[in-house]
């Protein structure tokens, strides 16, 4: 185990510091992130900064397809990377005390503080410069507002506390920004048009530079306008992809001075470029009369009912505590659903690296947790996203020579963006989950009217990927599916993956029965031959089993490894994915993240106790968990089995990954889709909650260590409310009487139920 | 079947043209490239060309360490690339005839004829150029001389055919040379001297620009004289690594005018930058009282020399006979053995493209030719070359954490250069072609001074990698070696793989028999455990094999796949490598080149005909020959079960490869190494010359087709002759009587020998 890099102090809503560490700056960045579904930034100075950091602001759904960089090209490989670009800074104010610029990294500072406060997502910073003339308090504070999208607020004050001093404030909105992760070192921005007749604005709109994959070309345009306290006329300048008002202060001892910076950022997603500065100053002038403080207030209550159906309570335990906070505010300022045209990024809006927005970790992790916690609508949206992108996941199976529909593995658009053959090409189980989340939504609320119509046509289609995908061996007389990667990625193009099989064929199945069920009333239509295809394929599908160990066997030459449990290995050895080559992690026995035992936990209803704990049993003790998706599904069937401390070992991972960095590389951004993973743990785990065939049940325990946990969730229109303490007490805040399992036994819910707590 | 795209005649001799064909002017500069093993360049024109085509000239050992480009990095990837490297332009002669540039993607010209002699590596070219004022008859002739290898002439002619005219040459020594295939698109050369005080040679030095990587820092000097006729007192100027002499003529009809250009090039392989002046201009110097005829006539005997033992002679085929002589003429202007320091390059002095200069090729493919058409000292020197970079194969096998020796994939130095996983970490079968070279020469020269003393260290080294590299199975109770790709790149990470576990487990018994052969007197020692645990994987290694077939299986889920014949796929799929995405070739059937097949003609000793037959007929029909290197293990294999029309088929892909573009990437450069195939296939296959047990046979048939053909080999002191065609005529030229088996029939040869000719 890594020991732990913890940069901020412990607390159950906030995460503060009185400390710069410059040498990780990047990550206090990455963990000091905002965001409000529209845009979102990492935690940046709004001065200058020279020392290393990563200055970054993104805009949902505005990308760049950039030029496909690969060693070797391998035939069907995507010609473009779809990259979260990185878009204009538009915090910047820049200062000058005393003709000296200010600049953390060089000048000299006392009582700095940072602090992100969860509960409103408020960013707020202070310190002291002293200088021979003056001694200065600098305060600044700014969100991004979850009223109103597209407007964000910087408030910055300085007080003399010491002599008299000058103070320039030279704010800026500045595009000369750089994709770190860009694959030729390219500029992604180019101006369009800046401060043209728009007092009292400055504006600046830029676009996407055109290449050759150009198939989306984005323009932005933001503006700003400024409220100064003593009142200034600021100095308009420009310059390159840059426009700047420049405010002179003179600081006196005890008076204060203030500057509200808020701006309006419009992109073409929504506004065409002639109409994006109009929009623009539009929201600015419609808040002309709303104090900063009123907007503030409007923010508080905003996350206030976010939290009041999400927060997970936790006593005894403030470092779980802040961890499932922390988690759950930063899953939120990514994603709460609002537009069905975006899904969740993997580092949100905290990073660019890697690119790419959409992942199947989505349907695999996040949908569970959005079922429960938001409105049934938001998850409806994830799906129609994916029915969205069906022509472009059509191209992809076409691409590969194949018929249906194979869902990227990474993109924006549907179209795969990622370039290498053993994941693009063959971690195909992902069109598996695709297809689950549409049976998860359905199971879950009720709601067959996806189903019935968009989500039986994304079915046949992945369903139809599948039946070709599979081929019949002879020799054996089975069908199989040779050359994958299952979402064991320490293995790759290996033939029958047991989970990627099972999920083939469970996917043939419910197509066929959803089909069976809905006939009548659905558009679409399967032929008889097809239907009789996919029988023959479910009846004759091969599994590769061993009854010796009584386990699923990962795939067909899993057992002629070398098996070696992790704890048996030197430490020195670890994590593999730094310290081995790549092709003894491949050959060894190594998992790095669940995958038969994945397929365990999405059909937990197919297999008994028994088969469980054999797998598990087998299993567990080969993984590594350097996955940051792994821990989760390890705790849910830990918790299940009923060994508590290997389930609390596993939630510790989860909740707590990115603000104690356990995989070291949280410097470029949060891992946001594995986000849910500690809250997975909690209410499938601890809680023991399951959903599988359209009823509700919870067995929790409580972990020793902590006093209570609660939280709450929606489900087919009721609202609950789960407590464990040494009693269980579950009461049902909204909606009808509910029948629910509690411990095996069947109850039914009216209002409150109190049991004990039986351990696990 | 691809349609053969040809550009020159068929001529026994030639390789000529009368057609300019300025869409393939990459193809036919791949064709007409010349080299005489210290240097080399593709047949590009000496005057400007502006239409496209690849500038390309390269200095033997003269490298770039190219900072490697991934799309994903794995642990364990190598750092840099070492590149083939693009070096000066020594030809150019620029030509302004009466002020205007010639350059013939633009001017009109006519008469064309274009000529490369593989008798004596000349390379001529003449056309016609008429302007309203003067027509004008150009002439070229170039050579790199086998006597002074730091040589190259280039003699240009023009004539007035009609009017008068003004003609300037400006001869220039040009390094503004860009590697075509450079990863980030960076220049690799810079200006170091360029002519100071050394009247009357212009000169340049240039050097490899440091970064990062710079193990070895080349530095290259050329200097160029002229003699010109009539008499003419050159202009000199220099710009940016560019060095001129320009030359004015007046033209008046039938008063041919002449230029002869002479360059010495130098590198720091041989002398340091502070001498490399001194002696490119004592080589001219020498030379100085040498007329062109001179020249031209050692030249001519120096190729006479090699042909007259290597020349393979070819009746009532001339397509047949050109190909075989092309693919001579071209390996020899490769490698001829002079220097230990150098190998052949997959592309010779033809082309950059994935640059390295050695590949597994040479031990497998090139090491059985140069045995016989060359003093064994060229093929010891080809051994000498892998024992001098044990260390760095020492560094590859740590690179992976395993113990002894991994001979790299593609390297200059003997450090691993090449960057895809399955290749670089996987492809390990190549350290086997490396020990079994050893045996070859050995088996075949009859020395075992090299085996007795470097290269059983050599073998040893190699032995402990397989030793560690295999892993035992408690499962079967084997050992095993996983995640490896075979000879067949159309399928990676398989476990495994009948080639590879086979050639593993000959390396430990050759290592070990070896190494009590050579005990008394060889210097190194093996430890007895580590003997005992060698003798147990030999006794215990696992060979994938299925009786009811008959046959070795390729590897251990390979008879699970589709198994179809490469005949009953439509043809509109094939080239697979075009054709398909890269996981649908994975995991299909088909067979890229030889694989279990290559283990039975390496180890044709060991199997019987059955045996043989059993396999090929299993395996053959699946593969689609997409490697150059497969056709001429095929055809060997075909020739010995007796199918005669598939070997014949086999022959004609490997000799006319290149003359007919049969993989349709010619235009990168020639296939060298893959250039052995055709006499591989009319010696060891229509010949089926065998050399096991230290005992030569022959069983020849004569193709239909032809009427006769006749070689030469050496072998242990002899030299004989093999003429095919009614009757099969062996003589012996040189030396002692020999045993030798023909027909099955031992005979011993002491003069001349004659039997009929036998039927496949």
């Amino acid at each position: 185990m890594q020991q732990t890099k913890r940069l901020f102090d412990i607390d159950p809503w906030k995460i503060a510091s009185t400390t710069l560490d410059k040498t990780q700056r990047r990550l206090q960045e990455s963990l000091t992130s905002i965001g409000n579904g529209y845009m979102g930034m990492r935690g940046n100075f709004e001065e200058t900064y020279s020392g290393d950091h990563h200055q970054g602001t993104y805009l949902a759904g505005v990308w760049y397809p950039d030029k496909t960089r690969v060693g070797w090209w391998k035939n069907g490989y995507p010609e473009y990377f779809g990259k979260v670009i990185n878009a204009m800074n538009f915090i910047s104010l820049e200062l000058i005390l005393n003709g000296q610029l200010v600049d953390l990294a060089t000048t000299s500072y006392d009582d700095f503080y940072l602090e992100l406060d969860m509960k409103n997502g408020i960013l707020s910073r202070q310190y002291t410069v002293i200088t021979p003339k003056t001694t200065v308090r600098f305060t600044f504070e700014r969100f991004l507002s979850l009223d109103n999208p597209e407007l964000g607020v910087v408030k910055f004050s300085a007080e003399s506390l010491k002599g008299n001093g000058s103070l320039s404030v030279i704010s800026k909105l500045d595009n000369n920004i750089h994709n770190e992760d860009s694959n030729y070192d390219e500029m992604f921005w180019e101006e369009q048009a800046i401060n043209e007749v728009v007092d009292p604005f400055s504006y600046l709109t830029v676009r996407t530079i055109p290449n050759e994959f150009q198939i989306e070309q984005f323009t932005v345009t933001a503006a700003m306008t400024h409220i100064s306290q003593p009142e200034v006329n600021p100095i308009k300048t420009t310059g390159p992809l840059v426009t700047s008002e420049i405010f002179e202060f003179d600081l006196l001892p005890n008076q204060p001075i203030t500057l509200e910076k808020r701006i309006a950022i419009i992109t073409s997603r929504d506004h065409p470029q002639s109409t994006q500065l109009a929009k623009a100053t539009a929201i600015l002038n419609n808040l002309k009369n709303n104090t900063y403080s009123d907007l503030r207030q409007a923010q508080d209550i905003a996350w206030a009912k976010r939290w009041e159906l999400a927060d997970v309570v936790i006593e005894g335990d403030e470092e779980a505590q802040q961890g499932i906070r922390f988690n759950l505010f930063q899953l939120f300022s990514t994603y709460y659903g609002e537009d069905e045209r975006l899904n969740i990024g993997p580092k949100g809006f905290t990073g660019e690296k890697y690119g790419g927005a959409t992942y199947w970790d989505t349907e695999a992790y996040a949908v569970p947790l959005y079922l429960a916690l938001a409105d049934s609508s938001v998850t409806k949206n994830l799906l129609k996203y994916r029915h969205n992108q069906l022509a472009q996941a059509q191209h992809n199976a076409k691409q590969q020579g194949l018929d249906g529909a194979l869902y990227p593995m990474v993109t924006f658009t549907g179209v795969e963006c990622h370039n290498e053959w053993e994941i693009t090409f063959e971690e195909i189980h992902r069109n598996g989950a695709i297809a689950y989340a549409i049976y998860n939504y359905t199971n879950y609320t009720g709601d067959t009217s996806y189903l019935e119509t968009d989500g039986l046509e994304v079915l046949i289609e992945i369903a139809k990927f599948w039946a070709d995908r599979v081929h019949y061996s002879t020799t054996k007389g089975k069908y199989m599916i040779h050359g994958v990667t299952g979402p064991n990625e320490y293995e790759n193009n290996i033939n029958n993956n047991w989970y990627t099989n099972t999920i083939a064929a469970w996917v043939l199945r419910y197509t066929s029965e959803s089909y069976y069920k809905y006939k009548e009333i659905t558009p679409h239509v399967i032929p008889e031959a097809t239907l009789k295809n996919w029988e023959d394929i479910i009846t004759n599908m091969y599994y590769p089993t061993n009854d010796e160990l009584g386990i699923f066997v990962q795939h067909d030459t899993f057992l002629d490894k070398e098996l070696i449990a992790v704890n048996d290995l030197d430490p020195k050895h670890l994590p593999l994915n730094q310290k081995w080559s790549w092709d003894r992690i491949l050959r060894s026995c190594f998992i790095k993240q669940a995958d038969v035992l994945q397929g365990i936990y999405f059909f937990g209803n197919h297999y008994t106790l028994e088969e469980k704990q054999a797998n598990f049993d087998f299993y567990e003790p080969m993984t590594v968990h350097e996955s940051s998706l792994s821990p989760s599904i390890h705790a849910i069937l830990a918790a299940e089995l009923g060994f508590e401390e290997k389930a609390v070992e596993m939630y510790q991972r989860t909740a707590r990954l990115d603000l104690d960095n356990y995989n070291n590389d949280t410097e470029d951004g949060l891992h946001i889709t594995s986000m849910t993973g500690s809250w997975l743990a909690i209410v499938q785990g601890f809680a023991q909650m399951k959903t599988f065939d359209e009823h509700l049940s919870f067995a929790p325990f409580l972990p020793k260590k902590w006093e209570k946990y609660e939280f709450h969730i929606n489900y087919r229109q009721r609202l609950l409310k789960i407590c464990v303490d040494d009693t269980v007490t579950l009461t049902l805040l909204q909606g009808n009487p509910l029948d629910i399992t509690l411990y095996g036994s069947q109850v039914t819910l009216t209002n409150v139920l109190t049991v004990p707590t039986q351990s696990v």
